[in-house]
């Protein structure tokens, strides 16, 4: 054994290290610990009877075709379903702009992939999500944080920003948004900042990335039309949308879409080709299935209902726990399935983790979600898959974990 | 509309078109043609009634753990189940050193992003299987392509590239090689170039990737060693194997796994996480359930005998419409799904595709299956998914076409 593996690796892999959430996750290994570090839908919204009736069918009609190869596109039927879902969100598609992939961080991918050489510049959030900084890494771009404000993106500054670049030639390759109930803050962008943001990509011809995978979980306020779709009405053609099934329906399928003018479409398709093939016709079945034979209205009801159930529970006992004089602030989102808590700055929430443990909870600190400059005193908590009773007490230690740090 | 997208791709993807063959299946949409081009297992060896049953009793049991999200290298019980199908054929792993990919496709993509560099070499064979190089080519590296004997690769022909190359100072990142029943050409490589080719791989310290989508498939001859098992007899460790259920159990579960020393096998892990998270539960327990409940000595034994008829169908054929006058030679395999027919130099198979399709009969010509200097007087012919009918009506129809081209 005389290899010395690392020397043969590729330089945008030789530090890449893949989800840094990932590594933490498999720390809490100990069932006593309430986790609010997961992003996992409650599978007290899972479709179950529906999941078995739907196999069933299929696999009484279709199980020759769904044991061999399909197309790398996707199915057609799911093709058609999508562009159907995506009508109903104002977004007039025809197949030729969707792709199905395999899962939303396969999204994420294709689009880093099309798009990034080494030190190309990315435009991300901060914080932003995770997942896109694991997939966006491994073509080892620069990041381009912009701050987050309650109303969204720091769009002025993005402006001023992208001024002073383009005076110097290096614009980014693209704008990674999470428009809706933004995974890690919960922050969703207000219309007048999606329209300001979409003249930043006009004026200097800037693509955007719009991530959206919790649109249709809006627990207050008004439905906000996506980046996507103001874009087309423009005609300006500038934004891919990358979607996945994995918060609406299931993430065990695997299954998402992304979507984009043709020629971006038919180059995702290309690379998906080459890295994996198609989806398992299986699991676009039962999206195609879920999209098509479910009443999504009744059924996106029932997740809102209960999900802001679960967020009103956690709020409360927040505000409970933490009078203003502690100096913890969280924010209160309109959707969506994450909180972003900020402690005092003496707390470094990468020790307070560990700290966490010891009381029997979990979250994710904050720095995992920045491209850049991480700051130290946030936290992800997810209330989505915890019970109302374990988001309760899982504040309370938390509670008594910063109590113990002189918060 | 003002967008040109092209300028804006990354350089590794401004040239890339996906699979070469997939473009060419997708003229091939008149149903009276009879296809030889694609790679498709029979569906007559599906295992449908077993698949059926362990879908009902896995939706029975784990409904909530299929619907969600699972771990990144794989399950357990698969990779388990993994080990003990390795160590049937003499391979002595741990979990350690097993991941479940989305695909032998991911496999082989997350082996070119883990070692290429833009303008690193990779030995390929000549002809080599062309999803590997729609794989491998995503990192735009140089084939350095190597004849195919009747053995297998020309390793003399290597070792003396490998030694110019080593007094020069460039030596190729990794070799890959199908060593059975290749894809595209049928050939399989001899015990004595195997163990050369690892001792070359020792000397020269250079990682071997071996591609075992069909080593099960074996109608004649005897089983030898793959490069796995005698690299680790040799306590050598360099050689990473990209594994499938696609040909053994079906490709509409898009799964397959690879092997390695554990550190590569933490590598590709990561990079999967970035680029696709888990593979879906509900995939691999299917193939859980496939290498665990299913008696595979008998299995194996009859996939064996459907295709050896096939293939003996196919050859007889083969020898009755060509005879040695004509020009035109075929390989002989021991196994797999392919034969590598090759015509007089005059011929040009990508135009005799065309003129093929009017023949009502499909190939895929030979050029989509080098690295580098294709050759183009080949095609690669699939007798595993036509019938023993269309196989001889096949090989009729090429024949009229050819005697058509003075052949």
């Amino acid at each position: 054994m005389t290899q010395d593996w690392r020397l043969r690796y590729a330089e945008n892999m030789r530090s890449y290290e893949g989800y840094s959430i990932g590594k933490l996750l498999s720390l809490i290994n100990d069932p006593a610990i309430i986790s609010l570090a997961g992003g996992l839908p409650s599978p007290e919204i899972f479709l179950r009877s529906e999941f078995l009736q739907a196999t069933q069918r299929l696999l009484d009609r279709h199980i020759d075709r769904i044991m061999q190869y399909s197309a790398i596109r996707g199915e057609a039927d799911l093709l058609d379903a999508v562009v159907t879902f995506l009508n109903r969100d104002g977004i007039h598609a025809g197949p030729e702009n969707v792709m199905i992939t395999t899962s939303g961080q396969q999204g994420l991918d294709l689009a880093g992939r099309l798009f990034l050489d080494p030190g190309d510049t990315v435009v991300v959030e901060r914080p932003t999500f995770a997942g896109a900084l694991a997939a966006f890494e491994m073509q080892r771009p620069d990041y381009l944080g912009i701050d987050m404000e309650p109303d969204g993106l720091d769009v002025a500054d993005l402006q001023e920003v992208l001024a002073h670049r383009a005076a110097t030639g290096r614009l980014p390759k693209f704008i990674y948004v999470v428009p809706d109930f933004q995974n890690p803050s919960g922050v969703s962008m207000s219309l007048d900042k999606r329209s300001a943001l979409l003249d930043l990509s006009e004026r200097y011809n800037i693509p955007i990335l719009e991530d959206s995978p919790y649109r249709a979980l809006r627990y207050r306020g008004k439905q906000l039309p996506s980046l996507f779709s103001m874009d087309q009405q423009r005609g300006s053609g500038r934004v891919i949308g990358v979607y996945t099934f994995s918060k609406l329906f299931c993430p065990g399928m695997r299954v998402g879409f992304n979507i984009g003018p043709p020629e971006v479409i038919d180059k995702m398709t290309n690379i998906k080709e080459g890295s994996t093939l198609n989806t398992p016709k299986y699991n676009q079945d039962m999206c195609t299935a879920f999209l098509t034979e479910i009443d999504l209205d009744a059924y996106f009801e029932r997740c809102r209902a209960y999900y802001s159930d679960k967020m009103g529970v956690f709020l409360d006992a927040l505000e409970a726990s933490f009078p203003p004089e502690r100096g913890v602030t969280w924010t209160r989102p309109e959707g969506g399935m994450f909180l972003w808590v900020s402690v005092p700055e003496t707390v470094d929430t990468r020790q307070l983790f560990h700290e966490a443990l010891k009381f029997k909870v979990a979250f994710v600190p904050g720095e995992a979600f920045y491209g850049e400059q991480p700051e130290r005193n946030h936290m992800r908590v997810n209330f989505s898959y915890p019970s109302e009773a374990q988001l309760r007490e899982a504040t309370g230690r938390l509670s008594d974990c910063l109590d113990r740090q002189g918060v």
